[in-house]
């Protein structure tokens, strides 16, 4: 034992015969034992964790379960043991020594019904009386197809769980459902065999070196990242994982996921966690590691339709028809490519992009996440004397770079004028990169490279993982379900999308490439659509003008939506400039209700010249519920224009509907107090701009046919009742309404069509369509109307 | 008249002999014609008017003028006059034939009294009548010194006026003052002699080629920009002129002015303005360009130190000393160099930096505006395949090369990804650029590269522009005091700050290169200034500890003012942290005052984890005055805090001191409002955490010594009086802040140090000193003092 090498080996025997008995036994089944994945990784992760742990106290048998007989299992499982290998820096005499005894523990086992199961339970008891061991625990790792999943279950539950004392564990492979309410019922079903402790759901991206290694990052280079990790920092982080090849042979299994099921929803969604959560004061606590994780899933935007681009290579339909006996009219609607933006509405992330991309059939074979910061820095020097190591000017970023690519392994890259990272010594090395090599638009000797001691395989770390029990490296149902929460509305609005057609690899040219503005995502080029007769594909609007006429007498102008939007943004603009410039302030009533909504988020994020400082905000009608109930049309207006602008506090005036702790009440006098803050700021109690909208019902405000107040008479604001819940409004009084210098009535959508029909011929009928009643007696009145609610 | 050029030039003759009676006569008296300037700029531009407009209508005449004796002056002139030449383009002969009309309508005299005045008028007048010429107007160019404006502009207006029905425009060189104070006095000066159409204001840089088509490019590729001329798609804007000489000869003025006042407050603020202010619709409406340079100017976010880093080239304290005979002890404040970071609070511009730097004896001479657009795209493909014209991932940039640098001449460039610029074609040219050049960060390749058609000097655009009357090519009144207002506070707070020294040209290395962190400007490497003897240079703290202690038997914490509000925001934002988890919400009682303000600061910037959303803000105290009058403490709370984080409106509880349009009457009930607005959200009105500050005289919160109300008693909500204007108050009382579960005193600066010494010893005696009846009952009381108000 002179050599440290060998004093090691030495020290761990001696450790062995000592350490035994005190640790336990533990019997790992796996199930599935001669499928591909077994075949490929999982034995190989076995044996890994046997050399791992041999001689550290525990005891093992490995059980490889399947459905096929015994005598052809243990024949396939034979020469799966014999094609197993030891690390490169294992001395081929002890190699040879650990793969026997590996093989000794490891058995075939034929395993189907409840019997086999009692059957193997039993074998374990007898032999852990047998040789006088204590039971630490099973592991049951579920490398089956889902179906098989609740059989399996039921039978370990009923009638091999291990006994009093040991821990059980069973680790799971996706897919985990399809959407949230599959994803669901899976859980619900494996709830009622399982512990959430017992479970380990596996996502193999987890396992990946260089993704593991981005919380450990995070915390080695607290000091360094702390005033950095953040959206004052960060320009945007990229998640990506291309492929090169396609889906045939798979198509079957493609059909029915599609990329975003594939990949997106659980690996990249996995790593935007990690990059995105707080970071918990101790990253070794699973607990803490799992609720951070769960927290950074809250603050996820939503994800809309815009939010995504899809992309489908063009051999793909083909192969599915070829592969699933379709018809030659078929055509798959299933992206093999798609682009996402992601924000993270909280303080630390706001307004960040964190893009998330993968496809197959492109160009490289790559994986990588890149944190790229911002320039924020002005070099005095002409550029031509800039220096790596120092100039601030020069791009600045973080690539965990999972594998394949150029760089061909999995590393740790820091630009050099960021800061020397620290890294564990004992498994990332810095490394020099390969000469003339180019990434992320910088030469490699740009960066610090870090590149793993060994490189593992991503199965091999995550049964270690299982073994030591750190969740913290799986999936949790409600991290589980947290993630489909996200996905699950973004794929339903795209289920009849047509995707962009793609030929594949580098004659993809730019196709693929996608720009955002604001929450928008879309290709960079854009051509007209090859369209594929498949659902959802709809004619065009064609190039209709803004049609401008005449509606009960007033001015109506009525476009396409997004038209009609846009116009009505820029006359409420118009309006607002000309009244500051005249008056010094702007007095606008708005309605509640959705129809307004894309005209707030117009006038929030596309007018930079309106005068918000200046805006007077008024509400037109309100429900009598909290301010901060989501029924409240307040709210709507705090979500979908507050947020984005900055009117000030005091220029804000939702109606006063809850006070002294109650809705509505006659006695507080709310609708007085209200009139009579108008009479105080509004002069001569004439709004600049009121937008009404128009209900099915001819409704207007929250005035409804026949109501008792606000058709007439001198109270400026009224309580009232609708037929729709809630009940109780305040809202403006049509006499109030009509003394304002301009209304804008919005109408828009099909279902308006009959009453815009019905209303064109009323005459001054408030009693029954209380809108008749809208005419301003000195003011100006517009009517806006899209093609749907006004043609039909 | 064969050639087009000839034609031309005949049609000109024709139409010279046909219109010279129809406009009138124009008179020129350049002041100071024997001067640097009008040798080097001001008599070419003459000249260069004479040719562009010959035969347009007008008859002229040149007067130069000095103080020299009329043979000496003669003398000089007839020498520069011989030097004027024509442009490139003209034949020789017709430039001699022009020349020789220019010398003969030019001539010398000798301007000093009003008497000299009075005889020009004569002269003038008596030529008009013997040539029988109406008057159209005369130009008065000063090109002298400032001191000598007062008695020119005096003599002009009593003795030199044109007669009635001809305009009279005066041309006026910088410095147009030292600071907001001087320029005010001297734009009064001046305006007691003239009318304000009558004043143009030179800024050379207006009229340079490149700088005068920042408005028509904006204007012509309107299309193009509209979406991306803002903070959503712009990324920085950078103003730079850099020098490489430096004030050898000069610095007599120099020291008097600095680079700040020589660059920066005239020529890149105006530059400035035409890159930020909203385009008006037309253009050439001078009126309407003034009016949005002007509101650009009222958007501008207020310098502060920390907006500027000052250099200065070693050699110039020894210049200096050796130019004004200055003592070897002798060293300069001056700065030679300087970077600002200039935000535009508008919804344009918000967020986007523009950087404005200048210096002398840097590595190169070169003038530039440069606006970098965010990369917004995400390119699918390996960045190996990019191409220029088409990926939108390779940077997007258009630059206002202003001239000299490695380009050598004025130009537009716009990247090629970006989109191809319509500028006009008569006056600008697409040209190549020379090959190899980089620029930017990329090969002059990816721009497209527009010059002038005719370089021109500076001074000939704007010679031409006063003969037209474009008065938006110069400095109004307005836009001087308004560029003042802009920089004199920032001048001001730099008067003692010692500018980091620098050696002179490429040696500069990265010494130079700043960066930006939010408002904060610092220079990239933070090394030991070299510290010059001078004004402000205090020693710096070194690095103490937070201290930690008792005072009044409550635990005190203690340091600097700066690790001081760091302790305290971070003590809060865990405080906050823990009452979420526990309550699902946070109350926080705020101070008014200005001790708060950085601490707010602090928490709106810094606080990534802060549960906004769930935090209830309430106020200490509030001054009877509306919430929107500067001196309200909600105000201060609006502009230091809620501006910059979302906490739902209907989670701010500003003090009702304001209802029914009056302010804190009785019988409102404002006090026992708020009380009720308390009891009914906080659990047992138990505030989650107290802010508090105190007074020179033992005050806390709004309770003053002697206080009637609010030291006891059960009334949770009070008003008060105090002994400082606005005299009334709204004050939570003692009772209701002891019931909080924790109250922080913040205590801040030297002149809180006598009373914190007198409270120190003092028992509970609320009626002298109401900060001593601070005792929450079963809640914490912790003291945050800064060294100076604790140690003295």
């Amino acid at each position: 034992c002179w050599k440290m090498f060998t004093v090691a080996v030495c020290m761990a025997f001696l450790a062995c015969l000592q350490a035994q008995e005190l640790q336990g036994h533990v019997s790992i089944i796996l199930l599935g034992a001669t499928g591909d994945l077994a075949k490929k990784y999982l034995w190989q992760g076995l044996f890994q964790l046997y050399l791992d742990e041999v001689g550290k106290g525990y005891s093992f048998s490995f059980h490889g379960a399947a459905l096929t007989s015994t005598k052809q299992g243990q024949e396939l499982i034979a020469k799966v043991l014999e094609s197993l290998s030891c690390p490169e820096d294992m001395e081929p005499g002890r190699c040879a020594e650990l793969k026997g005894q590996f093989q000794r523990l490891s058995q075939y086992r034929h395993l189907k019904t409840n019997e086999d199961y009692m059957a193997l339970s039993k074998d374990i008891e007898a032999q852990l009386q047998h040789e006088g061991l204590r039971e630490a625990g099973r592991i049951f790792y579920f490398s089956v197809p889902p179906f098989a999943y609740a059989d399996i279950a039921r039978s370990i539950n009923s009638s091999c769980r291990p006994g009093p004392g040991a821990w059980l564990r069973v680790v799971l492979e996706k897919p985990f459902g399809h959407d949230y309410v599959s994803a669901q019922q899976l859980a619900t079903e494996l709830g009622s065999f399982f512990q959430e402790e017992e479970m380990y759901r596996v996502d193999h991206y987890l396992g990946k070196q260089a993704v593991a290694q981005i919380l450990p990052f995070r915390d080695q280079n607290r000091k360094a990242l702390d005033g950095l990790w953040n959206r004052h920092h960060v320009e945007r982080v990229e998640i990506i994982m291309k492929e090169t090849v396609d889906a045939e042979g798979r198509t079957s299994f493609y059909e029915e996921y599609g990329v975003i099921r594939d990949v997106l929803q659980n690996h990249l969604t996995e790593v935007l966690t990690l990059v995105a959560m707080e970071l918990p004061y101790n990253i070794s606590s699973s607990k803490a590691v799992l609720q951070h994780k769960l927290q950074a899933f809250q603050a996820l935007r939503g994800l809309q339709k815009g939010s995504a681009v899809l992309g489908q290579y063009q051999a793909y339909s083909r192969q599915v028809r070829r592969e699933q006996q379709k018809p030659d009219s078929f055509y798959s609607l299933t992206p093999t490519f798609a682009g996402i933006l992601v924000h993270v509405d909280n303080l630390r992330w706001e307004g960040v992009p964190f893009i998330l991309m993968s496809g197959k059939a492109l160009d490289e074979r790559v994986g990588y996440i890149r944190i790229l910061f911002r320039n924020q820095a002005y070099c005095a020097q002409n550029e031509k004397r800039w220096v790596v190591d120092q100039s601030q000017c020069l791009p600045r970023q973080i690539i965990f770079y999972i594998g394949h690519g150029e760089l061909g392994s999995p590393a740790v890259l820091v630009s050099r004028n960021l800061f020397r990272p620290s890294l564990p010594s004992k498994s990332w090395k810095e490394v020099e990169g390969r000469p003339g090599l180019h990434l992320f638009g910088r030469p490699i000797s740009d960066y610090y490279v870090y590149s793993p001691v060994r490189e593992q395989d991503a199965y091999s770390v995550l049964i270690s993982h299982i073994f030591h029990g750190r969740k913290d490296s799986f999936i949790t149902t409600e991290n589980l379900l947290a993630s489909w929460v996200f996905w699950t509305p973004l794929l339903d609005s795209l289920a009849h999308e047509v995707p962009r057609l793609y030929p594949g690899g580098a004659e993809n040219g730019f196709l693929l490439d996608f720009e955002f503005s604001g929450a928008q995502l879309r290709f960079c080029q854009q051509q007209l659509e090859q369209l594929v007769p498949g659902p959802g594909s709809a004619p065009m609007p064609s190039n209709f003008q803004v049609l401008t006429a005449k509606y009960r007498e007033s001015p109506l102008i009525s476009a396409w939506p997004e038209e009609l939007i846009s116009k009505l943004a820029d006359d409420i603009e118009a309006t607002a400039v000309r009244a500051v410039r005249r008056f010094g302030e702007f007095h606008l009533a708005l309605s509640g209700g959705s129809s307004p909504v894309p005209l707030l988020e117009q006038l929030a994020t596309g007018h930079f010249g309106f005068p918000w400082a200046q805006t007077h905000l008024w509400l037109v009608d309100e429900r009598c519920v909290p301010l901060w109930d989501p029924e409240s049309n307040f709210q709507g207006l705090q979500a979908h224009l507050l947020r984005y602008i900055r009117v000030p506090y005091y220029n804000i005036h939702p109606m006063p509907v809850h006070l002294h702790q109650r809705l509505c009440a006659e006695e507080d006098q709310g609708a007085q107090m209200y009139a009579s803050e108008i009479s105080a700021l509004v002069t001569n109690s004439s709004f600049d701009l009121v937008l009404l909208g128009m209900g099915t019902d001819g409704h207007t405000a929250s005035l409804f046919p026949q109501s008792p107040a606000g058709l007439d008479g001198t109270q400026p604001v009224v309580l009232t009742r609708s037929p729709y819940k809630p009940h109780q409004r305040m809202s403006l009084s049509l006499p109030l309404i009509n003394r304002a210098r301009k209304v804008a009535v919005l109408v828009m959508g099909r279902v308006k069509r009959e009453i815009t029909m019905l209303v064109s011929r009323a005459g001054h009928e408030p009693k029954k369509w209380p809108i008749s009643g809208v005419l301003p007696s000195s003011g100006q009145l517009v009517w806006y109307m899209d093609y749907e609610a006004f043609l039909g």
